[in-house]
């Protein structure tokens, strides 16, 4: 099973090709809070969002053979430019499968970093029959967003990377969606220090992770109605069990606050940021007295945002 | 005459006070520009903006009387808040005098760093008769945006701090309006380094530098129609000099280019930055030919702009 060690050797195998983002600070956002907090930047990551640490470490873990039949996903956001991305530093094609509905900044994002759109029916009957019938065809190796354990070992490299700038830290608070930076991040932080607690932060609106705990199972989203449209994803077979072992807790967080804390980032730190990861800050925001005089590392996941469509 | 040590006193006097702000890269703007950006990132210094040096390097050279008397300007943007932080932080009172339809913005900006809000008819003239007034009634200092030794020695740090971290710059373009950072900047780095070209950036509806040189005296702008808030100001008869002997040109900039290059910097680089400052890359972008394969350095001066009315 994933552990530390996985997390260790993607993190050697990754660093020439990521930056080890900088972790900012906000003087009048502790003030309020009566806290001490910490953004571990990826937004500034290449690509966009921390997305390019789990697909690095996934293709560069690929044969020459599969590298040559190419790389496929059926992910039109931060996970498909990613993967996009590093395959294309290693002369793979990338084929991106998007529902024709797929708008339009996304589909330039993933054409960007050299993927080929492939567009289907906008329904997931359409497109795994589209990814079924691709792979037959060319032997093409599927990259899945979250549930690999070589994507988890990936993400983990983001906490990991946080401690070893801020190591006395006693809370982290991450994005959970399918899981894959969450578990990656309580496979770090557990194994660092044992009593840092580690926190995921899930839309009220697809709280899938929240009731799987509850309910000791993994049981569907009911609603995928978020403006975070990162945390849509259903929690995975192979991250749940790592989450339901280690995590503190999942903090469910409305619509409305994921949107004032994204306003609030944006105005005091001067980031842009996305909504699937101000929801960190709301997370804490929510449960401030939880947090008094604590250091608490927030992981901040992208900034790929459409101007001209901001929530406000 | 001020000159390179004063600068170099102002940054050992306000170091303390303010961030050494970080310099970001982009690997895709300056593959696409032929060019090797450095963004100094002044959007993230206190206050979120380049102000807070001058302002700072002023107030703490002021003597205990003067500090009693408390200190009082016209600006109600980020020189406001600027002199507003400096001077709480050192037990001053600050009145800020601003017409009576400055926007709620800017009011709360002001206040938020404890700046006592004076308001007064939206007039010039009412606007100088309040501040000959209330200097009178209190022995308030007034500290100007840009017409003063102490302020241009503050404000050249930050091109100072960006030749310390790096050293062999060919070039750095500044935003121009009333001169205290151009000038500023002049003296940095001719003194750094002679060969070293320095570029004013102005907009095309707030031209008065460019036809000043040109004319070889002052001349007014004649019109200050530009969305570029902080460069709507007039050329001092203490920065102008400087300006006229050392600058290798202003490049002027329309707005379209400079609401373009805002856009282009936000989806990036995924940093708030101000219209007043985008300009530089856009002066970078429309003369790119003049700067192949140059290592230019670009200030970035502020990150305060009202995310309920951007221009797109």
């Amino acid at each position: 099973m994933v552990n530390f060690n996985h997390i260790k050797y993607a993190h050697n195998r990754i660093s020439n090709f990521i930056h080890n983002t900088p972790i900012l600070t906000c003087e009048n956002i502790n003030r309020e809070t009566n806290t001490n907090l910490f953004f571990k930047c990826d937004n500034f990551q290449k690509t966009g969002s921390f997305k390019i640490r789990g697909a690095t470490n996934t293709i560069l873990q690929l044969s020459k053979q599969q590298l040559t039949n190419g790389v496929i996903t059926t992910s039109s956001g931060n996970h498909g430019a990613a993967v996009a991305s590093a395959a294309r530093k290693l002369g793979a094609n990338v084929k991106v499968i998007m529902p024709n509905n797929t708008p339009k900044v996304k589909v330039d994002n993933v054409q960007r970093y050299g993927g080929e759109i492939i567009f289907c029916e906008p329904n997931i009957k359409a497109r795994e029959n589209t990814l079924k019938t691709m792979v037959q065809e060319t032997g093409s190796t599927i990259v899945h967003p979250y549930n690999d354990e070589r994507i988890i070992a990936g993400q983990g490299t983001a906490a990991k990377e946080l401690l070893e700038s801020i190591p006395d830290l006693d809370v982290i608070i991450v994005p959970v969606s399918g899981g894959g930076l969450l578990s990656g991040t309580l496979l770090s932080a557990k194994s660092i220090n044992p009593k840092l607690k580690v926190y995921g932060a899930e839309p009220k609106n697809a709280d899938d992770t929240y009731r799987s705990i509850k309910r000791k199972k993994i049981v569907p989203n009911q609603t995928t109605d978020t403006i975070a449209d990162g945390l849509r994803g259903q929690v995975g077979t192979i991250t749940f069990p790592i989450i339901q072992k280690l995590v503190d807790g999942i903090m469910l967080v409305s619509e409305e606050m994921i949107v004032q804390s994204m306003r609030m980032i944006w105005q005091r730190l001067k980031i842009i940021i996305e909504p699937s990861c101000s929801i960190v800050l709301a997370a804490l925001l929510i449960n401030n007295d939880q947090f008094y005089k604590k250091k608490v590392g927030l992981i901040l996941t992208g900034g790929n945002v459409d101007l001209d469509t901001l929530p406000w």
